[in-house]
């Protein structure tokens, strides 16, 4: 039986990965999941992470709980139904620690991907999708939400969170796609699926 | 002004260490502390991993867990209290992760190191005292306790844990005091004090 593939979503919050990381497990027959709260620990952890009465998590604590988050979701979740046969689409992998405590934070990137390849034991996505959508456009889909511990966070953090997705994806350009998050849902489904039939066949 | 000395008792649960820290913290007028659960965010952690419904925590998610508290409580209570000039008496350390999560889960411990290094930022106690008791009391002890997710554990979990903290003490012998902890408390207090005087002059 031949393994799945493993398929991540990864943007700044309101670029839309939820929606259509969605759209996409429906059209692959794929297991949909998502990175943090992809398992019952990982909700606990989610809880802590997203909670935004807490306000002195230190930031290695931080990007610790995401690596433990991620180590559950792959060992309990991803690896499984990859060996199923299955394709898995997550919003969100282990790209969004690089970025968000990595760069964010500010964070050895070096050592936080070490740590998280551990956590992951290897399990790398096969591809990645950012949507990329403008901050203003960002703020402007937030304006009615309810924002948790992330989203409260400083213009300037987000900034350096969407430099270094653009990073994360130029230094390796064959396992991402950047697609512009912007245009109307529709469009934006047709964007991802013809560019995994380019990349990868699906 | 001078720099404290961080302290960690280490040893099986049933050991002695609590009732033998709070001693110790009351002896040299230290700050009283513990692994896991020593912060807020340390309990919502530890509450997981204590949980007796958890039956399908990863190990790596587990190892990562800890050094999340660790990461957590190194920066929020051990170094803030070390650097206004206080002693720290912590009940447990990061040597347990090694000892629990490397030796008694069968991680690779220069792996578990290197990520537990880094949570804590080096911040290492200066010394441990491991107060060592033979399985066979421990059992004895812990004959009317409830038991967490740890304790449940085999009898050779256990013991590889216990093999795990030997290795430890021989490994840096000028790091560690091992203490016979199967003797009347006040006799075990009175050890730990004079190695204690003896190592550091405390």
């Amino acid at each position: 039986m031949a393994t799945g593939r493993y398929i991540a979503l990864e943007g700044a919050e309101g670029c839309g990965k939820s929606t259509q990381a969605g759209r996409l497990a429906l059209h692959l027959d794929a297991v949909l999941t998502r990175e943090t709260g992809g398992t019952p620990i990982g909700q606990r952890i989610r809880a802590i992470l997203h909670d935004t009465t807490v306000t002195d998590l230190a930031p290695r604590s931080e990007a610790l709980l995401t690596a433990a988050d991620r180590a559950q979701h792959i060992s309990q979740v991803v690896r499984p139904a990859l060996a199923s046969g299955r394709h898995v689409v997550s919003d969100r992998s282990v790209y969004s620690t690089l970025a968000y405590q990595g760069f964010g934070r500010g964070l050895a990137i070096d050592e936080v991907r070490r740590i998280n390849d551990w956590a992951i034991d290897g399990c790398w996505p096969d591809i990645v999708v950012l949507l990329d959508v403008e901050p203003s456009v960002l703020s402007a889909r937030m304006a009615d939400r309810e924002l948790d511990r992330f989203e409260r966070e400083a213009a300037s953090f987000h900034e350096r969170v969407r430099t270094g997705f653009h990073q994360l994806a130029s230094d390796e350009p064959e396992r991402w796609v950047v697609i512009d998050g912007s245009g109307p849902e529709d469009l934006v489904a047709e964007q991802i699926r013809r560019a995994l039939d380019e990349r990868i066949g699906l």
